[in-house]
């Protein structure tokens, strides 16, 4: 068990953002104002967007344009983002034509899902990409981190993200997923891969792992530096339902874990050089996803041999009883189990519910990794915790 | 030459519009007054959304949430767009919640970007997916055609779309395209495949042809019924600037055509099992990516052997000297060209000057295939091109 979060080798600063930092540090030295404009553009910006703008100090300024607006504001989605919360940034009224514009204090490094708020109406900002989170497509806002770049676009070989079409018989319909293949997937012949099984949160989908949290560019940087065995990753949308169950607002997800066994599993090793033994196969998911991982991975053991919950709905666990006692007799579960991994961020809602997880295994003597780390409920723990849990897998078999 | 639009082996309805239909017809056969709901989701829709909802006679009612607004109205973008043009359809309030509703007149099918728009300010439609196009991520209404199926999910092998990443020597950038892969690339061996170049209109992006286009889908459906050679379709984002080149708004496109010729056709060489020939290479655009496509290929007629215009911005066209005449002598061109294609909806706002390009080709002689047909300056023209198109493509070498 650890607690330390990051490894010194991630510390390496963004080379903008530094000669950013040394301009403004030059820019003070001098005594000279700064530019009230100096900043780059958020790197989550529409291709050529000038605003929002990221300043030296990662204070963030945003434009809007809203000619009849009374008020306009900015905020996060979330009540525990790394910006201020979800209280909102007010905006000030420009210019005749309408612009507003804000000046936030210094946010948190990572991905905050947000909003401009147009006389009290929630909506995107058009110069941001939108996310698919909160259930609809918001806009999300990345301020980069000076200390770290193991999520970056590097000039290290890419692997592929996949848009495959799989049919389900549990639902009868014709499901979407993206799929990681590593550098090389192409040209190694014959080699075969293990899978891991990568879900995303409650009102998210799967496009969420590749576009906010960057698990092919983890990855990537992960394999260039000879960090992790080379795998697949499949991330699939975490809800279904067979025909006549309820589904209120197309979120059920009762039959989620039967689409994994019986339909999604078969799919990536029909279509792709995969390991089929359990030793080869994880499956780990945040927040909705973790219960989800948790649940279908220790009730399919003969299937998985690695479960990770990152951040996990995972609630009242009791190492006897939960998923069906499959952790009761710790010295069988910790034969089966190649690795059991529990994150979570200290500032989280559910960081009590998974130190009981790690409590109450720790107790029982199931072999785990507990993996606990400042952040709260958002991205950029979650890709911190890829980049401790990646690595652990497919390592050996026992 | 022809100027029919559309095979008659093209007509099947969707099943669940058929079933809708039926329930319409059966329900005014009973003289009972039919619901005032009665439809489907949109298929843009986020997923579980009921609005936007398409009713039988393709009327679509549109509902939003803005409690504090004074008017709120949904309004296609385009000015020739099947949705009534873009004047605006206005919302009425339903109830104390700030609930809003309209029922459209019917509309044209297809693909429509459109927004809402709240006391004049135009914004994202929550309950719809956003598709990259209008240079921000706007609202996309898809209108089903219960005519048309050809660019449908079937119950068909598909193929991948892949996203990638390659390093330009021109800008100095990584780039990110989607690449189409057809039904079996991965266990074919060592087949090697032709490439389309595919690109999309001015605003748009790499995506634009998989989600608004729906390029896959209309492969897969036209590969299952063997009537298009199999090939690789690489969609790459039409802009690109050299380091120092003005590039207003992050708009620029003045590299595009050298990080074709020497980044991008290199890149899917060199990372997927390609024919290199020229006769095994085609380049298409719609709209600017047509004029881009036009200018791309017939100056390299070293790299390509077919070259396509769908609806594409190429204006004062003489077959003599434009393209640095590459068409001037049609005898040698008709010897070079295994396919020069030029088609455009009649109601577009291009169409004369596509007809300025059929008619200068004809008088010279200049073998080429014209497609026009219904339709303005929109996907659902964009759709039916490519499926025209793409059963031409690599079928014989000269």
């Amino acid at each position: 068990m650890r607690t330390d979060i990051l490894q010194a080798d991630m510390a390496h600063s963004l080379p903008w953002l530094a000669a950013l930092l040394t301009a403004a540090a030059l820019s003070t030295a001098t005594a000279a104002p700064p530019p009230a404009a100096e900043g780059v553009p958020a790197p989550s910006n529409v291709r050529g967007r000038e605003y929002p703008k990221i300043h030296p100090d990662l204070s963030v300024t945003f434009r809007a344009t809203a000619p009849n607006a009374k008020t306009v504001a900015v905020a996060a989605r979330a009540a525990d983002s790394g910006m201020n919360g979800n209280t909102p940034f007010v905006m000030k009224r420009l210019d005749d034509k309408g612009t507003w514009e804000v000046t936030t204090t210094p946010l948190r490094p990572g991905f905050h899902y947000y909003d401009l708020i147009v006389d009290g109406t929630k909506v995107n900002d058009p110069s941001s990409e939108t996310y698919f989170g909160w259930n609809q497509q918001t806009s999300g806002l990345e301020v980069p981190d000076p200390a770290l770049d193991f999520y970056s676009v590097k000039n290290v070989p890419h692997g592929d993200v996949r848009v495959i079409r799989y049919k389900s018989s549990v639902t009868g319909q014709t499901r979407q997923s993206f799929v990681y293949t590593p550098p090389g997937y192409d040209t190694s012949g014959n080699t075969r891969y293990p899978v891991l099984y990568l879900q995303h949160g409650s009102g998210e989908n799967e496009t969420s792992w590749t576009w906010q949290g960057k698990a092919n560019l983890i990855m990537d940087n992960l394999l260039a530096g000879k960090k992790v065995q080379p795998m697949l990753i499949a991330m699939d949308w975490g809800y279904g339902t067979k025909p006549g169950q309820p589904n209120p607002g197309g979120r059920g997800n009762e039959a989620f874990p039967d689409v994994v066994i019986h339909d999604l599993i078969p799919a990536i090793d029909a279509k792709f050089r995969t390991r089929k033994d359990r030793h080869s196969r994880a499956i780990a998911g945040l927040s909705m996803g973790g219960g989800q991982a948790m649940n279908i991975g220790l009730t399919n053991l003969d299937k998985f041999a690695s479960v990770a919950s990152l951040s996990g709905a995972v609630r009242n666990f009791d190492s006897k009883t939960s998923f069906g006692g499959a952790l009761a007799d710790a010295k069988s579960a910790n034969a089966k189990l190649d690795l059991l991994w529990i994150g979570c961020g200290k500032q989280d809602g559910l960081y009590k519910a998974a130190t009981t997880v790690h409590e109450s295994l720790a107790a029982s003597k199931v072999e785990h990794v507990w993996f606990e780390g400042e952040g709260s409920h958002e991205w950029q723990v979650w890709r911190k915790h890829l980049y401790d849990l990646a690595p652990r897998l497919f390592k050996s078999k026992k």
